[in-house]
């Protein structure tokens, strides 16, 4: 093994001195996730700024036998991005590739480095008046990179997809060093194996995304956003439904929040006030767009509320009068997380599953969770056109959060995960795996999965040296290939 | 080697002596494609109903080592489909799996075997009130999980995606016969590596696609069609461009066909008359669809075409008027196939390029296959939305069509590959590779991409017994692994 001082000159040799870090102080941020709940060590955290830099890097590292983490923004709720604690391994940080290198509006896509922040992609899009329409709480920090590796997914999911389906290309750095690129821009290519499709999800085990080529959309002419209430779960999948009837691929966002997760950031953001007069137990933000004039979006929004009425799936409602009306709207939406972090002591469970189990789900994990421990808050919201439902039991509020999270943590998570299994549902609809899930996997998964998973880790990666302890269960192995 | 009694015997077991087809007649149909490009042999041609059954079959071909290959509807182009002439190869049908087996018009997926035709898929769609949005001329022969192997295109993958974009979960027997299933209908799934996609577009090389959940759409509820003349192809870019801009997704197709194109159909036809008055050297066939009312989307189609008139994009066109107009509109472009195959020495160039080069290439294109024969008629047409050309130089009038094809097939098709891949473009965008392209994959492919395709063959495959011979080029065989 190198020293850290060899590693330290090697490195720097590559990207200049500049660009390595090694003292504690400046490596810290680095080694510990934003939540502070992963904290590990790294020899050295090398940012390099072109990916023939990054090539080299990992080329040395990998003759080496060295680990390396790439890091994006380091926005993983799941510890996917920090090394662990035997401070053998290297942090390859993306932060230093920031541009933007093409936008072509008349194939409507943007090429861009991985480390270009998700806001400053959005920003770039919107300068040539098109859209791109990924949208996630941590925007201005998170990158296309991470935003890639962990398949993103947010709150237009329903109209516009994951990160899988916004991406065309991708330019990618191997674990041996090679850089394999395509960054063409197609909208069809079946000419083999689509290669990119391995790194979109992978969590940086396969090799390290560089550079991406990304869709562009027509920037809608008109919103109409919409904060109403439903007597429950399954009145909220009978609206959802009748809005796609209704009005197609107009639905851009269909977003349920409970009373709780309402009244957490009510009181988190203290000033601002519910858009409905009454208290209900579940809401739904409505958010419909098109390439159409206000009017005829405004009718479509009305009619849906009215049919909503007339079958008992609404029970109150309003739609947003002005722009400020609706950013009110979102801004509740989206500051739950916060308000979340805030409050303390909320366990986090980023479940899926069919749309059509979603009111069975909620209904039949609250009872359970709430006879565990009467008083938990049900902080449940999230994106349901996608199957996808944030449950986060949140601790009493007599309660100490460590205490709660140190008691409840694991044996919350397990029941929610279990009770989502059972609905033929998954344990990480967005998040992803990381640590946090890691060895989870093994009980939702079947063998050949885990075997498919490692013999595909394997092919790549075979002195398992990117992005090691992470994603893969250590327990499973595949067995040998029977050549 | 085992003899053909003792695998027919074998199989026999398996699927039954009704389900296991030997004597030359019958195999005949399996062994040769749908235009008679492709022949080869087979031992046996084994058609299970079940799973089970093809998972059994595979186990024991494999533990015999006796090639497989994987069939739907035999109606690839690229002899994909279809065995060697070594008559070493069991084919195994996917024909007698066509059961529906879900269709959950809630979470609006539906779960089909693989043998489902594609015209029954969207009937099944149809009749809960669903689109099943893929639409290719073979539907009524051709397989749902041929389609998901091809990674099948079409002509509404401007605005749905190509297979890919439609598929939830897969259940796949992969080529040991160990059964992958993951038939959730999850819209989001980040737990680890997403396997299905390895087998989407693998050609039926990496494994047996027996299963699948399809995501299916809110019926249009009205449609806009128009046939349009415009100058040339930078036009039509730039009339699809603001199509996007002015109408978002309901620009649902827009097919270039150049006046070749429609004269072929014409000609084939015979009652038919164009759409427009007069003759035009290009013409675009355009679609919007939308979930609201028909008179709306008239609105868009006709701001559209003035806008078109206004920048001299557009120089007549046809509004279909009544269903049966647009029903006339497309028959004319979905015949432009079959005109081909009966006008004969048609040299087939299914390319992509990125839409902004797209014009030049034509041009390009058009100018060099020209210099080379210059009566030769232009047969160009396809999805300009998805940068898709199908550029088929046709035989002059007056020569032989197989003496033509002799003669022109190889230079053609080697110089417009050339063209499109100087054009950042790829040499197939839809057809796939199978055999007819698979070696030519060396000249277009950078040597880590073949790398990279060979090291996920041989991690899922070691032993090379799963469709054989397609998709990979055999003189580029991945190093092996540094373990």
């Amino acid at each position: 093994m190198e020293t850290q001082t060899a590693v330290l000159e090697a490195l720097s040799d590559i990207v200049g001195s500049a660009g390595c870090l090694a003292n504690e102080a400046d490596v810290e941020p680095f080694v510990t996730d934003y939540r502070g709940a992963y904290r590990g060590k790294a020899q050295v955290v090398v940012m390099p700024t072109t990916t023939a830099q990054v090539s080299q890097v990992v080329a040395w590292c990998h003759a080496h036998g060295i680990p390396m983490v790439p890091q994006g923004g380091n926005t993983s709720l799941m510890g996917g991005a920090v090394p662990d604690d035997s401070a053998t391994a290297v942090v390859i940080s993306l932060r230093k590739m920031t541009r933007v290198l093409a936008v072509d509006t008349i194939n409507d896509t943007m090429t861009v480095q991985a480390g270009v922040t998700l806001s400053a992609a959005r920003t770039a899009a919107e300068n040539r008046k098109r859209l791109f329409p990924l949208r996630i709480g941590s925007e201005g920090t998170c990158q296309i990179g991470g935003n890639l590796s962990t398949n993103a997914g947010g709150t237009a999911v329903l109209r516009y997809g994951s990160m899988r389906d916004l991406v065309l290309g991708l330019e990618v750095v191997l674990p041996d060093g090679r850089i394999l690129s395509s960054l063409k821009g197609l909208r069809k290519d079946n000419t083999g194996y689509d290669l990119k499709q391995l790194f979109v999800g992978a969590e940086g085990t396969l090799g390290i995304i560089t550079g991406a080529v990304l869709k562009l959309m027509p920037q809608p002419r008109s919103t109409v956003t919409a904060f109403v209430a439903v007597p429950c779960p399954a009145s909220a999948v009978k609206l959802l439904n009748e809005a796609r009837m209704l009005s197609g691929e107009a639905v851009t966002a269909f977003e349920l929040i409970s009373a709780p997760a309402l009244d957490l950031v009510l009181n988190h953001l203290g000033s601002v006030q519910s858009p409905l007069q009454g208290r209900y137990d579940w809401m739904v933000l409505i958010e419909l767009t098109a390439g159409t004039e206000e009017e005829h979006l405004n009718n479509s929004m009305m009619e849906l509320l009215e049919r909503g009425l007339e079958h008992g799936w609404v029970v109150d409602g309003a739609v947003a009068a002005s722009l400020a009306d609706g950013q009110l709207f979102w801004r509740i939406r989206e500051e739950i997380s916060d308000a979340q972090r805030y409050a303390g002591g909320s366990i986090k469970c980023d479940i899926s599953v069919p749309i059509s189990r979603i009111a069975q789900f909620i209904e039949k994990a609250s009872a359970e969770v709430q006879s565990l421990e009467p008083a938990m808050r049900m902080v449940v919201y999230g994106h349901i056109g996608d199957g996808n439902v944030h449950f986060n039991p949140l601790r009493p509020v007599d309660q100490d959060a460590r205490e709660f999270l140190a008691r409840w943590s694991k044996p919350v998570s397990d029941l929610v995960d279990d009770l989502a299994h059972a609905e033929n549902g998954s344990i990480s609809a967005e998040h992803g795996i990381g640590v946090a899930k890691r060895d989870s996997l093994e009980g939702y998964k079947a063998p050949v999965e885990l075997d498919l998973m490692w013999q595909i880790k394997r092919a790549l990666d075979p002195r398992n040296l990117m992005n090691p302890g992470k994603l893969l269960p250590l327990n499973h192995r595949a067995p040998p290939a029977d050549q």
